[in-house]
Protein backbone atom coordinates (compact mmCIF):
# COMPACT_ATOMS: atom_id res chain seq x y z
CA UNK A 1 0.00 0.00 0.00
CA UNK A 2 2.93 2.68 0.97
CA UNK A 3 4.44 1.68 -2.31
CA UNK A 4 1.54 2.35 -4.41
CA UNK A 5 1.17 5.75 -2.49
CA UNK A 6 4.99 6.47 -3.83
CA UNK A 7 3.76 5.94 -7.39
CA UNK A 8 2.96 9.55 -8.26
CA UNK A 9 5.05 9.37 -11.40
CA UNK A 10 2.14 10.05 -14.47
CA UNK A 11 1.70 7.01 -16.55
CA UNK A 12 0.34 8.09 -19.37
CA UNK A 13 -0.85 4.93 -20.43
CA UNK A 14 -2.63 4.13 -16.94
CA UNK A 15 -4.45 7.48 -17.53
CA UNK A 16 -5.17 7.74 -21.09
CA UNK A 17 -7.21 4.03 -19.88
CA UNK A 18 -8.82 5.74 -16.89
CA UNK A 19 -9.79 8.48 -19.57
CA UNK A 20 -11.18 5.75 -21.61
CA UNK A 21 -13.25 4.73 -18.84
CA UNK A 22 -14.37 7.85 -17.46
CA UNK A 23 -15.24 8.86 -21.78
CA UNK A 24 -17.54 5.64 -21.53
CA UNK A 25 -19.30 6.39 -18.51
CA UNK A 26 -19.71 9.61 -18.86
CA UNK A 27 -21.31 8.84 -22.59
CA UNK A 28 -23.74 6.00 -21.07
CA UNK A 29 -25.23 8.22 -18.37
CA UNK A 30 -25.96 10.76 -20.67
CA UNK A 31 -27.37 8.79 -22.94
CA UNK A 32 -29.50 7.11 -20.45
CA UNK A 33 -30.54 10.36 -19.35
CA UNK A 34 -31.42 12.48 -21.69
CA UNK A 35 -31.46 10.33 -25.05
CA UNK A 36 -28.85 9.66 -28.37
CA UNK A 37 -29.97 12.77 -29.76
CA UNK A 38 -29.54 14.97 -26.98
CA UNK A 39 -25.64 13.25 -26.29
CA UNK A 40 -22.71 15.47 -27.74
CA UNK A 41 -19.13 15.31 -27.37
CA UNK A 42 -19.53 18.10 -25.41
CA UNK A 43 -21.74 17.00 -23.25
CA UNK A 44 -19.58 13.37 -22.28
CA UNK A 45 -16.12 15.44 -22.13
CA UNK A 46 -17.84 17.37 -19.29
CA UNK A 47 -19.08 15.24 -17.42
CA UNK A 48 -16.01 12.64 -18.29
CA UNK A 49 -13.65 15.12 -16.98
CA UNK A 50 -11.54 15.72 -20.26
CA UNK A 51 -11.61 18.20 -23.22
CA UNK A 52 -12.96 17.20 -26.14
CA UNK A 53 -10.16 17.61 -28.14
CA UNK A 54 -9.37 14.31 -26.42
CA UNK A 55 -12.71 12.29 -27.61
CA UNK A 56 -12.00 13.96 -30.80
CA UNK A 57 -8.50 12.43 -31.15
CA UNK A 58 -9.77 9.02 -30.20
CA UNK A 59 -13.16 9.34 -32.01
CA UNK A 60 -14.43 10.26 -35.19
CA UNK A 61 -18.43 10.15 -33.84
CA UNK A 62 -20.49 10.62 -30.93
CA UNK A 63 -21.80 7.36 -32.23
CA UNK A 64 -18.44 5.39 -32.36
CA UNK A 65 -17.97 6.84 -28.45
CA UNK A 66 -21.35 5.22 -27.87
CA UNK A 67 -20.73 1.75 -29.99
CA UNK A 68 -17.17 1.41 -27.91
CA UNK A 69 -18.74 2.05 -24.96
CA UNK A 70 -21.71 -0.21 -25.48
CA UNK A 71 -19.03 -2.85 -26.71
CA UNK A 72 -17.24 -2.52 -23.17
CA UNK A 73 -20.61 -2.51 -21.51
CA UNK A 74 -21.34 -5.92 -22.67
CA UNK A 75 -18.40 -6.92 -23.02
CA UNK A 76 -17.71 -6.88 -19.15
CA UNK A 77 -20.98 -8.41 -18.69
CA UNK A 78 -19.80 -11.60 -20.98
CA UNK A 79 -16.05 -11.43 -19.63
CA UNK A 80 -17.38 -13.35 -16.48
CA UNK A 81 -17.78 -16.46 -18.96
CA UNK A 82 -14.98 -17.63 -21.06
CA UNK A 83 -12.46 -15.71 -22.40
CA UNK A 84 -10.04 -16.77 -25.36
CA UNK A 85 -6.40 -16.03 -25.86
CA UNK A 86 -4.32 -13.26 -26.65
CA UNK A 87 -4.24 -13.33 -30.24
CA UNK A 88 -8.22 -13.40 -30.22
CA UNK A 89 -10.56 -10.00 -31.43
CA UNK A 90 -12.76 -9.19 -29.06
CA UNK A 91 -15.80 -11.04 -30.46
CA UNK A 92 -13.86 -14.39 -30.53
CA UNK A 93 -12.85 -13.72 -27.04
CA UNK A 94 -16.33 -14.86 -26.00
CA UNK A 95 -18.46 -17.78 -26.32
CA UNK A 96 -21.75 -19.77 -25.60
CA UNK A 97 -20.47 -22.13 -23.18
CA UNK A 98 -19.98 -25.94 -24.31
CA UNK A 99 -20.71 -28.81 -22.36
CA UNK A 100 -22.55 -30.95 -24.16
CA UNK A 101 -25.79 -30.23 -22.10
CA UNK A 102 -27.40 -27.94 -25.04
CA UNK A 103 -30.42 -27.13 -22.63
CA UNK A 104 -28.10 -26.21 -19.65
CA UNK A 105 -25.73 -24.39 -21.73
CA UNK A 106 -28.69 -22.30 -23.44
CA UNK A 107 -30.66 -21.28 -19.72
CA UNK A 108 -27.17 -20.69 -18.84
CA UNK A 109 -26.75 -17.77 -20.96
CA UNK A 110 -30.41 -16.51 -20.96
CA UNK A 111 -30.31 -16.28 -16.86
CA UNK A 112 -27.24 -14.28 -17.36
CA UNK A 113 -28.71 -12.15 -20.41
CA UNK A 114 -31.89 -10.70 -18.36
CA UNK A 115 -29.72 -10.66 -14.92
CA UNK A 116 -28.15 -7.86 -17.34
CA UNK A 117 -31.43 -6.32 -18.95
CA UNK A 118 -32.77 -5.91 -15.26
CA UNK A 119 -29.58 -4.35 -14.00
CA UNK A 120 -30.09 -0.02 -14.10
CA UNK A 121 -26.49 -0.18 -15.31
CA UNK A 122 -27.50 -2.02 -18.74
CA UNK A 123 -31.08 -1.26 -18.94
CA UNK A 124 -31.24 2.58 -19.10
CA UNK A 125 -28.80 3.30 -21.73
CA UNK A 126 -29.10 0.37 -24.05
CA UNK A 127 -32.65 1.45 -23.85
CA UNK A 128 -31.85 4.69 -25.02
CA UNK A 129 -29.53 3.09 -27.72
CA UNK A 130 -32.20 0.85 -29.12
CA UNK A 131 -34.49 3.46 -29.38
CA UNK A 132 -32.90 5.71 -31.43
CA UNK A 133 -31.74 2.74 -33.63
CA UNK A 134 -35.53 1.96 -33.84
CA UNK A 135 -35.93 5.23 -35.98
CA UNK A 136 -32.63 6.05 -37.25
CA UNK A 137 -31.69 3.62 -40.04
CA UNK A 138 -28.22 4.40 -39.85
CA UNK A 139 -27.38 3.86 -36.48
CA UNK A 140 -29.47 1.19 -36.03
CA UNK A 141 -28.33 -0.83 -39.05
CA UNK A 142 -24.34 0.26 -37.77
CA UNK A 143 -25.24 -0.81 -34.18
CA UNK A 144 -26.78 -4.16 -35.28
CA UNK A 145 -23.70 -4.96 -37.62
CA UNK A 146 -21.15 -3.83 -34.95
CA UNK A 147 -22.81 -4.95 -31.79
CA UNK A 148 -25.93 -7.30 -31.89
CA UNK A 149 -24.99 -9.26 -34.73
CA UNK A 150 -21.52 -10.74 -33.39
CA UNK A 151 -23.48 -11.73 -30.25
CA UNK A 152 -26.52 -13.57 -32.13
CA UNK A 153 -23.48 -15.21 -34.02
CA UNK A 154 -22.14 -16.98 -30.42
CA UNK A 155 -25.61 -18.50 -30.64
CA UNK A 156 -25.33 -19.58 -34.45
CA UNK A 157 -21.49 -21.33 -32.99
CA UNK A 158 -23.35 -23.11 -30.53
CA UNK A 159 -26.47 -24.14 -32.27
CA UNK A 160 -24.48 -25.42 -34.87
CA UNK A 161 -22.20 -27.55 -33.16
CA UNK A 162 -24.98 -28.90 -31.44
CA UNK A 163 -25.90 -29.81 -35.08
CA UNK A 164 -22.56 -31.59 -35.89
CA UNK A 165 -23.07 -34.42 -33.26
CA UNK A 166 -26.11 -37.16 -33.04
CA UNK A 167 -26.52 -36.33 -29.01
CA UNK A 168 -26.13 -32.32 -29.68
CA UNK A 169 -29.73 -31.70 -29.52
CA UNK A 170 -30.41 -30.21 -32.85
CA UNK A 171 -31.84 -31.52 -35.72
CA UNK A 172 -30.79 -31.42 -38.83
CA UNK A 173 -32.35 -29.07 -41.68
CA UNK A 174 -32.60 -26.37 -38.77
CA UNK A 175 -31.40 -23.09 -40.30
CA UNK A 176 -29.19 -22.13 -36.80
CA UNK A 177 -29.73 -18.18 -37.66
CA UNK A 178 -33.22 -18.76 -37.90
CA UNK A 179 -33.29 -21.17 -34.60
CA UNK A 180 -31.44 -18.13 -32.09
CA UNK A 181 -34.23 -16.16 -32.60
CA UNK A 182 -36.89 -18.25 -30.90
CA UNK A 183 -34.31 -17.83 -27.59
CA UNK A 184 -33.45 -14.44 -27.83
CA UNK A 185 -36.30 -12.75 -29.86
CA UNK A 186 -38.72 -13.68 -26.49
CA UNK A 187 -36.53 -12.60 -24.56
CA UNK A 188 -36.05 -8.96 -26.06
CA UNK A 189 -39.61 -8.63 -26.85
CA UNK A 190 -40.31 -8.88 -23.01
CA UNK A 191 -37.48 -6.30 -22.22
CA UNK A 192 -38.34 -3.74 -24.64
CA UNK A 193 -42.11 -3.51 -24.30
CA UNK A 194 -42.06 -4.84 -20.72
CA UNK A 195 -45.00 -7.02 -21.10
CA UNK A 196 -44.36 -8.95 -18.28
CA UNK A 197 -41.52 -9.47 -15.84
CA UNK A 198 -37.87 -11.00 -16.83
CA UNK A 199 -37.22 -14.17 -14.99
CA UNK A 200 -35.17 -17.14 -14.42
CA UNK A 201 -38.14 -18.90 -14.51
CA UNK A 202 -39.24 -17.55 -18.18
CA UNK A 203 -35.60 -17.95 -19.78
CA UNK A 204 -35.90 -21.55 -18.96
CA UNK A 205 -39.43 -21.82 -20.04
CA UNK A 206 -38.40 -20.34 -23.45
CA UNK A 207 -35.78 -22.43 -23.71
CA UNK A 208 -37.89 -25.85 -22.93
CA UNK A 209 -40.28 -24.45 -25.52
CA UNK A 210 -37.90 -23.99 -28.42
CA UNK A 211 -35.98 -26.91 -27.58
CA UNK A 212 -38.41 -29.46 -27.51
CA UNK A 213 -41.45 -27.22 -29.26
CA UNK A 214 -45.29 -26.59 -28.20
CA UNK A 215 -46.91 -29.48 -30.37
CA UNK A 216 -47.60 -32.60 -28.32
CA UNK A 217 -44.07 -35.37 -29.11
CA UNK A 218 -45.13 -38.11 -31.13
CA UNK B 1 -74.99 8.89 -58.22
CA UNK B 2 -77.45 11.69 -59.10
CA UNK B 3 -79.41 11.16 -55.92
CA UNK B 4 -75.90 11.21 -53.77
CA UNK B 5 -74.71 14.63 -55.28
CA UNK B 6 -78.27 16.01 -54.09
CA UNK B 7 -76.83 15.56 -50.64
CA UNK B 8 -75.94 18.50 -49.56
CA UNK B 9 -77.57 18.65 -46.20
CA UNK B 10 -74.32 18.94 -43.54
CA UNK B 11 -74.88 15.41 -41.89
CA UNK B 12 -72.98 15.87 -38.63
CA UNK B 13 -72.38 12.74 -37.43
CA UNK B 14 -70.34 11.78 -41.13
CA UNK B 15 -68.87 14.77 -40.95
CA UNK B 16 -67.42 13.90 -37.37
CA UNK B 17 -66.59 10.13 -39.27
CA UNK B 18 -64.64 12.45 -41.53
CA UNK B 19 -62.40 14.41 -38.77
CA UNK B 20 -62.01 11.73 -36.42
CA UNK B 21 -59.92 9.61 -39.75
CA UNK B 22 -58.67 12.87 -40.70
CA UNK B 23 -57.05 13.65 -37.04
CA UNK B 24 -55.99 9.84 -37.20
CA UNK B 25 -54.00 10.43 -40.08
CA UNK B 26 -52.29 13.39 -39.44
CA UNK B 27 -51.25 11.87 -35.54
CA UNK B 28 -49.95 8.47 -37.61
CA UNK B 29 -48.11 10.93 -40.03
CA UNK B 30 -46.95 13.26 -37.74
CA UNK B 31 -45.09 10.90 -35.28
CA UNK B 32 -43.84 9.32 -38.05
CA UNK B 33 -42.08 12.66 -38.88
CA UNK B 34 -41.00 13.81 -36.32
CA UNK B 35 -41.49 11.25 -33.39
CA UNK B 36 -43.51 11.02 -30.58
CA UNK B 37 -42.29 14.24 -28.17
CA UNK B 38 -42.80 16.60 -31.00
CA UNK B 39 -45.87 15.67 -31.92
CA UNK B 40 -48.47 18.21 -30.72
CA UNK B 41 -52.01 18.37 -30.67
CA UNK B 42 -51.60 21.52 -32.50
CA UNK B 43 -49.54 20.23 -34.80
CA UNK B 44 -51.97 17.31 -35.32
CA UNK B 45 -54.85 20.20 -36.03
CA UNK B 46 -53.19 21.76 -38.45
CA UNK B 47 -52.54 18.95 -40.33
CA UNK B 48 -56.32 17.52 -40.14
CA UNK B 49 -57.66 21.03 -41.17
CA UNK B 50 -59.49 20.85 -37.58
CA UNK B 51 -58.93 23.27 -35.06
CA UNK B 52 -57.27 22.32 -31.96
CA UNK B 53 -60.70 22.38 -29.65
CA UNK B 54 -62.45 19.68 -31.71
CA UNK B 55 -59.36 16.94 -30.77
CA UNK B 56 -59.49 18.87 -27.08
CA UNK B 57 -63.24 18.01 -26.93
CA UNK B 58 -63.02 14.12 -28.26
CA UNK B 59 -60.05 13.21 -26.35
CA UNK B 60 -57.96 13.68 -23.32
CA UNK B 61 -54.15 14.17 -24.69
CA UNK B 62 -51.82 13.53 -27.52
CA UNK B 63 -51.66 9.81 -25.89
CA UNK B 64 -55.15 9.46 -25.97
CA UNK B 65 -55.17 10.46 -29.96
CA UNK B 66 -52.28 8.04 -30.94
CA UNK B 67 -53.52 5.12 -29.19
CA UNK B 68 -56.70 5.48 -30.96
CA UNK B 69 -55.07 6.05 -34.28
CA UNK B 70 -53.05 2.70 -33.54
CA UNK B 71 -56.04 1.15 -32.89
CA UNK B 72 -57.52 2.22 -36.05
CA UNK B 73 -54.43 1.26 -37.75
CA UNK B 74 -54.12 -2.07 -36.69
CA UNK B 75 -58.06 -2.52 -36.45
CA UNK B 76 -58.12 -2.10 -40.67
CA UNK B 77 -55.60 -4.75 -40.96
CA UNK B 78 -56.99 -6.95 -39.14
CA UNK B 79 -59.92 -6.35 -40.27
CA UNK B 80 -59.56 -8.49 -43.34
CA UNK B 81 -59.78 -11.47 -41.01
CA UNK B 82 -62.66 -12.30 -38.80
CA UNK B 83 -65.30 -10.20 -37.75
CA UNK B 84 -67.28 -10.50 -34.74
CA UNK B 85 -71.32 -9.67 -33.82
CA UNK B 86 -72.54 -6.15 -33.37
CA UNK B 87 -72.54 -6.89 -29.68
CA UNK B 88 -68.96 -7.27 -29.18
CA UNK B 89 -66.00 -4.89 -28.03
CA UNK B 90 -63.43 -4.12 -30.90
CA UNK B 91 -60.60 -6.38 -29.30
CA UNK B 92 -63.43 -9.09 -29.24
CA UNK B 93 -64.02 -8.53 -32.81
CA UNK B 94 -60.95 -9.92 -34.42
CA UNK B 95 -59.70 -13.50 -33.83
CA UNK B 96 -56.74 -15.99 -34.83
CA UNK B 97 -58.69 -18.25 -37.45
CA UNK B 98 -59.37 -21.84 -36.23
CA UNK B 99 -59.64 -24.09 -38.56
CA UNK B 100 -58.03 -27.13 -36.50
CA UNK B 101 -54.81 -26.72 -38.28
CA UNK B 102 -52.96 -24.59 -35.90
CA UNK B 103 -50.10 -24.39 -38.12
CA UNK B 104 -51.89 -23.06 -41.07
CA UNK B 105 -54.07 -20.72 -38.63
CA UNK B 106 -50.44 -19.24 -37.50
CA UNK B 107 -48.56 -19.42 -41.07
CA UNK B 108 -51.05 -16.91 -41.72
CA UNK B 109 -51.55 -14.63 -39.24
CA UNK B 110 -47.60 -14.39 -39.37
CA UNK B 111 -47.43 -13.69 -42.89
CA UNK B 112 -50.60 -11.28 -42.53
CA UNK B 113 -48.21 -9.74 -39.38
CA UNK B 114 -44.78 -9.32 -41.88
CA UNK B 115 -47.15 -7.33 -44.82
CA UNK B 116 -48.02 -4.94 -41.92
CA UNK B 117 -44.80 -4.61 -40.74
CA UNK B 118 -43.08 -4.25 -44.03
CA UNK B 119 -46.52 -1.59 -45.13
CA UNK B 120 -44.71 1.96 -44.51
CA UNK B 121 -48.28 3.33 -43.52
CA UNK B 122 -47.63 1.06 -40.28
CA UNK B 123 -44.08 0.73 -40.29
CA UNK B 124 -43.06 4.21 -39.41
CA UNK B 125 -45.54 5.64 -37.01
CA UNK B 126 -45.26 2.21 -35.18
CA UNK B 127 -41.34 2.45 -34.97
CA UNK B 128 -41.98 6.06 -33.22
CA UNK B 129 -44.27 4.40 -30.86
CA UNK B 130 -42.20 1.62 -30.10
CA UNK B 131 -39.15 4.19 -29.64
CA UNK B 132 -41.34 5.87 -27.48
CA UNK B 133 -42.21 3.26 -25.55
CA UNK B 134 -39.01 1.59 -24.32
CA UNK B 135 -37.99 4.90 -23.14
CA UNK B 136 -40.69 6.51 -21.87
CA UNK B 137 -42.35 3.94 -18.92
CA UNK B 138 -45.69 5.95 -18.53
CA UNK B 139 -46.46 5.62 -22.61
CA UNK B 140 -44.96 1.94 -22.93
CA UNK B 141 -46.91 0.63 -20.22
CA UNK B 142 -50.35 2.39 -21.34
CA UNK B 143 -49.54 1.37 -24.94
CA UNK B 144 -48.80 -2.53 -24.02
CA UNK B 145 -51.70 -3.07 -22.17
CA UNK B 146 -54.40 -0.94 -24.16
CA UNK B 147 -53.00 -2.08 -27.80
CA UNK B 148 -50.66 -4.89 -27.96
CA UNK B 149 -51.77 -7.01 -24.53
CA UNK B 150 -54.99 -7.45 -26.43
CA UNK B 151 -53.34 -8.55 -29.24
CA UNK B 152 -51.52 -11.12 -27.80
CA UNK B 153 -54.40 -12.33 -26.06
CA UNK B 154 -55.94 -13.62 -29.71
CA UNK B 155 -53.03 -16.17 -29.59
CA UNK B 156 -53.48 -16.92 -26.09
CA UNK B 157 -57.08 -17.98 -27.29
CA UNK B 158 -56.27 -19.57 -30.02
CA UNK B 159 -53.30 -21.65 -28.16
CA UNK B 160 -55.57 -22.40 -25.43
CA UNK B 161 -58.22 -23.75 -27.70
CA UNK B 162 -55.58 -26.21 -29.52
CA UNK B 163 -54.31 -26.78 -25.91
CA UNK B 164 -57.76 -28.42 -25.17
CA UNK B 165 -58.14 -31.11 -27.94
CA UNK B 166 -56.54 -34.29 -28.45
CA UNK B 167 -55.47 -33.03 -32.01
CA UNK B 168 -55.13 -29.13 -31.51
CA UNK B 169 -51.65 -29.35 -31.75
CA UNK B 170 -50.33 -27.72 -28.31
CA UNK B 171 -49.14 -30.30 -25.29
CA UNK B 172 -50.66 -29.80 -22.10
CA UNK B 173 -48.35 -28.34 -19.57
CA UNK B 174 -47.59 -25.88 -22.24
CA UNK B 175 -48.37 -22.13 -20.44
CA UNK B 176 -49.51 -20.12 -23.76
CA UNK B 177 -49.01 -16.56 -22.46
CA UNK B 178 -45.09 -17.83 -22.82
CA UNK B 179 -45.71 -20.41 -26.12
CA UNK B 180 -47.07 -17.03 -27.93
CA UNK B 181 -43.98 -15.31 -27.57
CA UNK B 182 -42.08 -17.81 -29.37
CA UNK B 183 -44.12 -16.51 -32.58
CA UNK B 184 -44.27 -13.07 -31.92
CA UNK B 185 -40.77 -12.56 -30.30
CA UNK B 186 -38.67 -13.23 -33.15
CA UNK B 187 -40.71 -11.62 -35.74
CA UNK B 188 -41.27 -8.45 -33.65
CA UNK B 189 -37.04 -8.65 -33.09
CA UNK B 190 -36.50 -8.75 -36.55
CA UNK B 191 -38.87 -5.44 -36.94
CA UNK B 192 -37.51 -3.27 -34.63
CA UNK B 193 -34.01 -4.20 -34.97
CA UNK B 194 -33.78 -4.68 -38.58
CA UNK B 195 -30.60 -7.80 -38.08
CA UNK B 196 -32.66 -9.52 -41.61
CA UNK B 197 -36.05 -9.55 -44.09
CA UNK B 198 -39.04 -10.29 -42.99
CA UNK B 199 -40.40 -12.55 -45.41
CA UNK B 200 -42.98 -15.14 -45.67
CA UNK B 201 -40.24 -18.17 -45.41
CA UNK B 202 -38.84 -16.68 -42.55
CA UNK B 203 -42.77 -16.39 -40.70
CA UNK B 204 -43.08 -20.14 -41.72
CA UNK B 205 -40.00 -21.63 -40.31
CA UNK B 206 -40.71 -19.58 -37.16
CA UNK B 207 -44.34 -21.06 -36.57
CA UNK B 208 -42.51 -24.33 -37.78
CA UNK B 209 -39.70 -24.34 -34.94
CA UNK B 210 -41.90 -22.96 -32.15
CA UNK B 211 -44.42 -25.82 -33.04
CA UNK B 212 -41.70 -29.15 -33.76
CA UNK B 213 -38.37 -27.99 -31.68
CA UNK B 214 -35.01 -27.44 -32.71
CA UNK B 215 -34.45 -30.78 -31.02
CA UNK B 216 -34.71 -33.85 -32.87
CA UNK B 217 -37.36 -35.89 -32.08
CA UNK B 218 -37.21 -39.14 -30.52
Amino acid sequence: MAERAQRKIPDSSRRSERSRRAIHEAALALIGEVGYAKTTIEGIAARAGVGKQTIYRWWPSKAAVLLEAFLDLTGEAAGAGEVGGEGESESEAYAIPDTGDLEADLKLVLRATVDQMNDPRFDVPSRALAAEGIVNLELGTEFVRKLLEPQLQLYVRRLTAAQATEAGGVRRGVDPRIALELLVGPVTHRWMLRTAPLTHEYTDAVVEYALYGLAPRP
